[in-house]
This record gives structure tokens, sequence and C-alpha cells, in this order.
């Protein structure tokens, strides 16, 4: 099989996304042929900042627009850019010119100050493809899943319904292919058969329709919330699926905080991105870490050839 | 200052304390003086099951009653036997004859068979004393505190009411000092400016006004869930006061699982406990660890001496 061509959609420039791709070039372009979503002036205008020289392998994708780079500054301009960017990374990938599209962070407010209303990556892709796409971050060690995601915490209850929640997991398992799944409770203890709370009864339910469906014992919970993330749980499982935002991430980022990756399934292309967000205290400073963005451009390759999960439970 | 004397509640006999009590004896003794609630005939069956010898200083404070030792079963005699044992520990604090409690799981199913109400420990105690006792579980790594406990998640959101979060504030501070404290917000990115939620602002709201009550700035927040517990912000915090208990308690157990200990602040009595249940699966099999229990005992010290807070931050 020959290496993905990924198309790199290069974020924020006023973060540390473009120093970062410069410092791992090397690195991926062993195990792919990324396609960076800039134009020269602009990678010029970086590579001066940063006093570095582009590697002459950098192969650009000409994105329209020009603007004063300003580290560490929100700027609408800026935000415009990211999103030209990841657009055409999409394009690139709808029109098969790349195999997949990873992300470097893009800034909220920039987006906000450029007219675009999206709340992220995520949302935009799911608006464009018209598909729920499914948020799954982690790393080899551990991926979790977001059942819910930006939403407040006191509307998550009302979401623990058997129908939705089969339909997930299912699209989870198109995805994923068969693997073995963790699904987390909803309440402290899984509502300790449900004297605090009864959710888990709907998250239980639909765990029983999909392992039916599919014939197999795949899925596993409703589980102890607070027991999940141990780590002798987390020797049987490496997948996991949380009710909310804060249930699956705390824990991630309180084990694998640099090494996590963003990773959106369900959707008709591959799309992985770092974990971190614009680090504007330290753009062009020369200190960003590689290591997010490493993961992110494996997890892409693993989901191109086939083969997400490398190590077997 | 002379070696504190603890009452240790030897918890359910069916389970792991009184192997891990017999294992800790002699390590326990440099820094403590024990002295453990159950009557010589029950040690004795106890003993002779684990097939060792009770130590010679093994000192009893007689809790009377006798039953038949069942390794790894719900048993009611067992579970009115772990309340006698707790109580007479509570006592012998009253009486000061005692400086602290530490205590050994019990079985709450046991105990309801036994005809006792209780949640569990804490519960006992609050009713006990009449005052709200704050469950905090850690290391010294890591204290987390929780704001709401064992209750239905969708419960949660209508706690967060200013005038009661300044109380627990203020309360935690008479417990724990002058100690900077990492005070967690409810939703996801702490409500991101009220676009994920609003209840962000009574946290913050009471955390200004105990701020300004105790003339010092010793509670930060509100912080977002899944940045509070990653290991730069770790390394900034001991002490993290969690809005409910997955959000403290599910990071807290990734990480520390088998160190951490529940310790209850704000009661007239010092009590700590081990972090962990009776572990019926491996009862009277040898293979129980010490660790969490040696971690209680040296936090009751800690709390006796009131240097509670062992590194600084």
């Amino acid at each position: 099989m020959s290496k993905p061509t990924l198309a790199i959609s290069i974020g924020d420039l006023n973060g540390v996304g473009i120093e970062i791709a410069l410092k791992a070039h090397d690195e991926i372009t062993k195990l792919c042929t990324p396609l960076y979503c800039i134009n020269k002036t602009m990678l010029d205008m970086a590579c001066g900042i940063l006093n570095v020289q582009a590697p002459k392998d950098f192969n650009l994708w000409h994105v329209e627009g020009e603007f004063q780079i300003r580290a560490g500054e929100v700027d609408s301009a800026c935000g415009k850019y990211s999103y030209d960017s990841f657009m055409s990374a999409i394009k690139l990938c709808e029109e098969k010119r790349a195999d997949g599209v990873v992300t470097m962070p893009i800034h909220k407010e920039a987006w906000m100050r450029a007219g675009l209303e999206f709340k992220g990556h995520t949302d935009l892709l799911r608006r464009h493809f018209k598909k729920d796409a499914i948020m799954m971050l982690g790393c080899p060690q551990m991926f979790v899943a977001l059942y819910t995601e930006h939403i407040p915490l006191k509307d998550v209850p009302s979401y623990m319904q058997t129908d939705k929640l089969l339909s997930f997991l299912l699209d989870f398992h198109k995805s994923i292919g068969d693997k073995r799944v963790a699904v987390l409770g909803l309440n402290p203890h899984a509502g300790d058969n449900g004297v605090l709370g009864d959710e888990e009864r709907e998250i239980e339910e639909a765990i029983k329709k999909a392992n039916q469906t599919l014939g197999k014992e795949l899925f596993f919970g409703a589980v102890v919330p607070d027991i999940a993330f141990t780590p002798h749980f987390r020797s049987s499982f490496n997948y996991f699926i949380a009710m909310y935002h804060d249930q699956g991430l705390a824990p991630l980022k309180a084990l694998y905080f640099e090494e996590s990756v963003n990773i959106s399934l369900n959707l008709p292309i591959i799309r992985t991105s770092v974990d971190h967000g614009t680090a504007f205290d330290i753009a062009y400073t020369g200190q960003a870490k590689t290591l997010s963005y490493l993961n992110a451009v494996k997890s892409a390759i693993s989901l191109y050839t086939g083969r997400f999960r490398v190590s077997a439970p």
C-alpha cells in the first residue's frame, strides 16, 4: 500500500500550528505525503518570524489570502484564513486528491470575529456533511468517544434515551469495527441500582440491543464512571464511551494530556486533529511540542489503512 | 508530641480489612498507637483463617459479638459487627481515649441486611454529629473535596447556589487552613462564558465572596474541569473542589487508585478511611494491599499534628 496523502489544515497562523508542522515535517514524511494548505507568502512570513527555512519538499496547496501574522493575537483575517485552509483540506479529500485531513488548532473567537458561526471543526464537519460526526479523543493506550459534547451539564440527562444511544453505539461500531467497548453510566456508582439515578436503565437497554443487533458482546456497561479509568479497568479496555464531555476528557487529559488526538468518526472523510489549542502564549517561541500532532498523523494513517487499533486488547 | 492513639474500625470481617490491619501493624506502630475495635474471639477466628499469628502488641478494644466469618459473603451479623466497631471507635474519640478513627471498609448491603439505614460511614458521621461533613479523597499529590456526593447527576445543577457554595468553601478553609484551592466549574469548558451553561456565575461569585471574607486569594476558579487534572495544572494545586462525584473521583482514581484515602473534614473528630471496598473477591487470600490504609493512617496523624499538607505547593 502506498503512503497516504494527508491534507494539513494549517490552523490559526497566530498560534503554534505552523511551527509544529515545520518541526514535524521530516518525521511525518516517512509515513505519509503531507500537503500543506497554505500559500507561499504566508509560509515565508511564518518561517521569517520563526527564523527557519521551510524544507524543500514542504508541498503547498495554495490557499488564497494575505495578512500580517501577529503571534498570540486574536484576529479575524487569521481566523478566516484558518477556515479557508480547513475547507481546502476537506475539498482535497472530497476530490480524492488527499486521503485524509489532519487539522492544526483554530481559534474559535477568531472564527467568530470573522463571522464564522461554527463552534469548531467538528461542528463544521457535521453541517458540511450533514452527518452525526462522532468525536473520539485519545491515544493508542485509550480512546474515549463522547456521546454528548458541548452542551450544558444540566441538559445531559435528557439525552439518555435508548433509541438515540443505540444508534450512537451502532454508528460507533461501524467506525471502529469489532472492538470491545466500555460504555459508562451517567450517575455516581452507575446509579447504584437506581438509588442514585435511573438513566442507567436506558444505557443498559441500548447496550443489550446493540449487542443483539451485532450478534456479539462488544459493548459492556453501564460501567461505574469513577472506576472506568482505573489502571486495572483500563488494562481490559482501549475504547470507552463517555456520556458527557468531562466524564471522558477529564480522566483522559489527566493521564495522557500531551499525547492525545481528536478523531472525527462516522464521516465520509478521514479527519484527525491535535488535541490542544492555539497556545497563543508560546506561539513563535520555539517551545511548541509535536507529540499530539505526530499521533494525529499516525491515527489518520491507521484509519486509512484500516488498521486503526494497533495493539490488541 | 507523643504518638497519637488511633482507633481502628475493623470493617466488614468477611472482607479484606482485618488482613490489611494485621499486615500493616508493625509499620503503623512506628507512627501511632493503634487500638483495634474487635474482640479476641473474632480476631482469633480471622487469624485462624488467614493462618497467621496476631502480633503481641495488637491491642484490642473489646467490641461485643460473635459469628462465623465467611470470606466474601454478605452477612447481616457481620454488617452489624462492623457498625458496632465503628461506633466504638467514634466513642473512643469522643471520650478522648483515642485521637482519631481510621476505618476499614464496611459493606453497605450487609448494613442494610442488618437494618442499618445509613448510606455509609460519612452519612452516619453526619447524622451522629449533626454536622455537614466534607468528604475529601486523595493522596499527598492531590486531594479532591466533593461539593455534592451521592446524588443523581440530574440533581447536581440545582446545588449551584452562591450561598451554599460559599458556606462550603468557608467550612473547607476551616478544615485545611490557608491552602490554595482550585474550584472546578460545572459545565464543559467551565461554561465558555455562558455558552455551555451559566452555573459558573454562582461558583465564581462564591469564590469571590470567600476570598473577600478570608482577606486572601485562596480559592481559584471556576476552573475548566477537563484541564484541572492535567499535569501542568496539578503542579500548581494540591487541593481541588469538584462540583460532583465523578468530576473529581474519575480523574483521581485514574491517577492514584491504590494510594487514595478518604478523609472526613468539618467534624469534631478526626476520621480517615481506606478508599477501597471490602474486596470480597480476594478476602482472606493474602492478596490485599496495604497502601491505601497506610496513607489513611498517615493522613489521620497529619490531621492530628496539624501538619496536614506535607509538601508545599
